[in-house]
């Protein structure tokens, strides 16, 4: 059965952070930078936070706030769910729906190791079910 | 094979849709009220864009914009991909990879009867191939 650490070594262990002082402003600047929908907040080596483009949409202007004039620390999500590199596949799908969220970080001890997103975790599923599927059929198909 | 009626059938045909001259920031406030990400453009019946959070992430502030002054119509998708109902998932998902979108509206005629997904798409697949397996399972099985 795959695991978390599979997805790490098919997308690698790139992480982007950001400090819990720097403004929502250049947390958007660096999302739209990268690509991406979400950053991890690092005060040092310690994670402390994860704020996402859904923190920015919901918590900034609709709470009257201003992007440049807020900081990160204001708006992040401080209890960050995180995942380990054994985790299955099944339990992180789990950990997301349930929680509703889009990414997690993967940790090995103190340190994030990666970033998983819901997208990544349905398309391994998938890649290993569809796997599974071939092999029943060619054993069905050798057994004729 | 599943299509994406049954996607349809399954979450409901349900459709939130804002006007092009409304501002961004009616927009966003609307995503919030649903709890969705995206929100299709209708003027009038006619289906004339799509605005997501990542477009409000990207194309508001870091352009000089603000969302109470910017228009849906200024900053919205206006080439809108759309499936039909009898599309496969597999095209559908390779629609959404392929194009970097996270939503498709489903068409049928002229008419928008729903909007799916990528987690939609992808949970569908998933829950069709682990049926399959099932079925291979159970017919090594009962061949023994």
């Amino acid at each position: 059965m795959k695991i978390v650490r599979d997805i790490l070594e098919a997308k690698g262990c790139q992480v982007w952070s950001i400090s819990p002082d720097s403004t929502v402003y250049q947390a958007i600047e660096r999302m739209a930078e990268m690509g991406i929908g979400a950053l991890l907040v690092h005060e040092g080596d310690a994670l402390v936070g994860i704020i996402s483009e859904r923190d920015y949409a919901r918590k900034v202007i609709l709470m009257g706030k201003l992007s440049k004039e807020t900081r990160v620390e204001e708006i992040m999500t401080r209890k960050v769910l995180f995942v380990r590199p054994d985790e299955t596949l099944e339990r992180c799908m789990g950990l997301m729906s349930e929680k509703r969220v889009r990414h997690l970080p993967v940790m090995e001890g103190d340190r994030v190791v990666g970033v998983i997103s819901s997208g990544d975790v349905l398309k391994a599923m998938l890649a290993e079910k569809s796997s599974l599927i071939e092999e029943l059929e060619d054993y069905i198909i050798g057994r004729r």
